[in-house]
């Protein structure tokens, strides 16, 4: 039984049972075993990118959305390479990726072959799991084990590595799952204690993250907000957000220093429920780093590896707080605009027609203000923000989401500058026929560096600074870069063009892209 | 005057005072400062590239032909990340790069801010010299010695680490350039023993790279083989190459391992001449790595660090050649072939109109084998290679050739799957009005791939297998792609459209993209 099938076959069944399902892959040479055992195994449904970065950017979007890792299959160092800026994304995201690199035959290494590099070198800063597999006898447990970390509460990127005679050579069973490392529950002393601190007449706010956005975690971080006023806040880039109608509202921390300093001034303790203490996106000559006010307490009440709903449903307990929270988001759809796009034009448009249950892959960026007001009152939705700042991540985050969630719309608000960066993830949602609607803000410009320039403390700046913020020479043409690549497109340059334009991508299924003229 | 200038005009300044003219830049936040100081101090040109794998490529294009390093300038961890690939690919050609990446101000880090990550982590597989500078003022000393070390014989990347506040801080005055760490000489004795060795019988062949394969190198390898009747080789993806009419022909290495075999059976003494043994690229079930025969000897003349021109001339003397080569190539160019467009007739048209001393930035892989046996007896040009495997380095690797010859033609045949990794950089080609063709090959394949399934012992390839290789759904349309981007394109579906097109590239000055439909 053992040697009926070789590692790669071992591997991809292992996958299988471990529950993993899609795979999105960038195979080269040293991968070829690994992509044969997708037809001599069933239940693993190989997704082609023509980017790495793509690649585990829609790892990303299937692991937020999907609750459960997909994996990865990338060509050596450099292939993994190429992925790495959305893994720092994904990592940022507490996603769970199953993150498969092929390498050279253990024996060829010694030779320094022109691919050869160090690949645990490059996956060490991503990777909360990292491990190379060395034996085909053991590659089954390997794969296995990877997909346990991969799943470890708040979940993480498991990177293993796969030299080629691994995947040739005749190799052990595959292996079954197993148990998942789930969110451990904070203890009952901690309830209490945040219990007590929530009643000492101090201004309180909770910070809520992953599990306690959600589902019944938002639900009891209302029910706690009924009891005691404590404002609910949410980081800036929240990997999931569940906003919009029937939801328990959330304040977003706002971007800059400055501005986080003013929304947090009041706040006396802040309860932290799975998120980190604010702190400033960049450091700003004479700026605070820090976010919350000096003398602010600090509460942990659940870590990220913890289990946030959980602890909000026994502190609302500890509490006796009412069943339900006092506050419903009641939607608001804004009117159609008429006359100018823009930013907030373009807002009005999206909030208005999106359906129910839309997921959003997020990256407008200097657009995205506008949109993330209408958002916060618009029919339910899910919000999946970039999350590490690496831009680029928007496109291949929503062919993620997409898959693991095939009945609802998906919709990317990108900056151009950013998705020009993975634009090749086009190809892969024509390849599969996602129903996505990406809106490609054209504003011609890296906008937020200038802002940046002015913020930084840069007195004037010259000819050739504001140079390399400006993508007007030559202008990118979305239309024709997206019929390249296989999406139907189209340019509006008005807000009824763009209404027209957005209400008929609403009505449609498979993807689509609007390049917004703004 | 140590404070009139803060951190990163400092650096910029002593960037121009090291003799580098341009930097490849993908700034962000924290790299405002060194923007701005583009303007405060003269001598260094910015290039924007949309993407940071464009900007590493380019660098690695303009340190081959140009022989001394562009800079580039990368957003913290994952624009590092991003441009990793082509660093790696750099690494292998040994190319010199300046290799600037911004971080955090030094107090943020602490904050683990989103954009945190391990830089120095990430740049350390690529990096043959790695620092951070710590302080405005040493930052000057910092880049001085960055320079030299990516000067370094043969040449290396130079990561220098440069946190905000440094760069925002007052600093000290620019540093002069630093000595450089030349190639060394080749012992005497060295020489002597070689020379004997050659004269023992056997049969030996000379494996040049680096400067042995170029002007007075190649010169001085024609004259040994004058002498003594040894073969003349080159690396497969030898980083640098002069080819064509007038020069010393070269034999290049075959890809596969078994051609290896076949290629080096008669061996029985290898001279590396900044080379390495040579070596299947990848390893195959069954198949030797090494590609030399059992018992072949390998002498090193000349190890990578030392001057193996030099070495070749002092071999030469001392063994008492004939004062010129015995053999020079005569310029074959092929007839303007008629009808079906493959790798076949488009590399005849290629070679027919390509004019004196075109650089040819060339990842063309499973099209480029009829392309190389053309161009051995073409007008003389020079050959820059994908070197370390990761596709996706022709296309920012000619914007590089470009701006360190403008007046030489840069060509760019280009495999369809490969250039699909970086097909930003066309926009810079247009932005910057580079001289360059680009010849897309259209088989909507990763042709490759298709052979290499079978190489590697995968019996029959199922349905899932073969779709992993296949770029049919959608097919691209390079056209649009490259109008997308700027770039005026047309697509040739025969050999005598291909003609066409080809013809009036190379009578055209500027950035010109043709899809051949192979």
């Amino acid at each position: 039984m053992g040697h009926a099938i070789n590692g790669a076959q071992s591997l991809v069944q292992t996958l299988v049972n471990c529950g993993v399902e899609v795979c999105f892959a960038n195979p080269g040479t040293s991968e070829m075993h690994f992509v044969a055992a997708l037809d001599s195994v069933s239940g693993l449904r190989p997704v082609l990118c023509l980017f790495e970065g793509v690649a585990t950017g829609a790892a990303d979007g299937f692991g937020r959305v999907a609750g459960k890792p997909a994996a990865t299959l990338l060509h050596l160092g450099p292939g993994l390479a190429n992925g790495l800026a959305n893994l720092h994304n994904a990592r940022r995201a507490a996603s769970p990726i199953v993150n498969l690199v092929g390498d050279h035959a253990t024996y060829h290494l010694q030779y320094d072959a022109p691919l050869a590099s160090d690949i645990a070198g490059f996956a060490r800063p991503v990777s909360s799991w990292l491990h190379e597999a060395r034996s085909p006898g053991m590659v089954a447990g390997d794969t296995a084990r990877a997909v346990q970390a991969a799943r470890s509460a708040p979940g993480g990127i498991a990177t293993l590595i796969i030299p080629a005679d691994v995947a040739w050579d005749p190799a052990s069973r595959p292996a079954s799952k197993l148990d998942d490392i789930g969110p451990a529950r904070v203890e009952a002393e901690t309830i209490r204690e945040v219990a007590a601190l929530l009643g000492n007449g101090k201004k309180s706010a909770l910070l809520l993250r992953g599990s306690a956005l959600r589902g019944a975690g938002l639900e009891a971080a209302g029910r706690v907000q009924a009891k005691t006023g404590a404002r609910l806040l949410c980081d800036t880039f929240a990997p999931h957000a569940e906003l919009g109608a029937g939801r328990v509202p959330v304040e977003r921390i706002p971007y800059f220093a400055e501005q986080i300093v003013l929304f947090l001034k009041d706040v006396e303790q802040l309860i932290l429920v799975g998120s980190k203490p604010p702190v400033s996106f960049f450091a700003y000559p004479g700026k605070p780093s820090r976010g919350a006010p000096e003398g602010c307490a600090m509460i942990y009440l659940a870590e990220p590896h913890q289990d946030g709903a959980q602890a909000l449903q026994d502190l609302a307990d500890e509490l006796g707080a009412p069943p339900q929270p006092a506050v419903s988001t009641q939607l608001v759809l804004p009117e159609l605009p008429k006359g100018r796009l823009n930013s907030v034009s373009a807002a009005q448009v999206i909030a208005h027609y999106t359906p129910d249950h839309a997921i959003y892959a997020e990256e407008a960026n200097t657009s995205g203000l506008p949109l993330m007001m209408h958002l916060a009152r618009a029919r339910p939705l899910t919000h999946l923000p970039l999350t590490g700042g690496s831009i680029g991540q928007g496109l291949p985050l929503a062919i993620g989401a997409a898959l693991a969630a095939p009945d609802r719309k998906v919709v990317c608000p990108h900056g151009d500058g950013g998705a020009a960066y993975t634009l090749q993830a086009l190809w892969t949602m024509a390849r599969e026929n996602l129903d996505i609607t990406v809106v490609i803000y054209a504003n011609r410009s890296y906008a937020i560096l200038n802002i940046e320039l002015q913020r930084v403390g840069v007195g004037s700046a010259g000819a050739k600074a504001l140079s390399m913020l400006d993508l007007h020479n030559p202008e990118i043409n979305w239309v024709q870069i997206a019929s390249g690549l296989g999406v139907e497109a189209s340019r509006a340059s008005t807000a009824e063009e763009f209404a027209d334009q957005y209400a008929a991508a609403m009505k449609q299924r498979g993807p689509r892209l609007i390049e917004a003229m703004i």
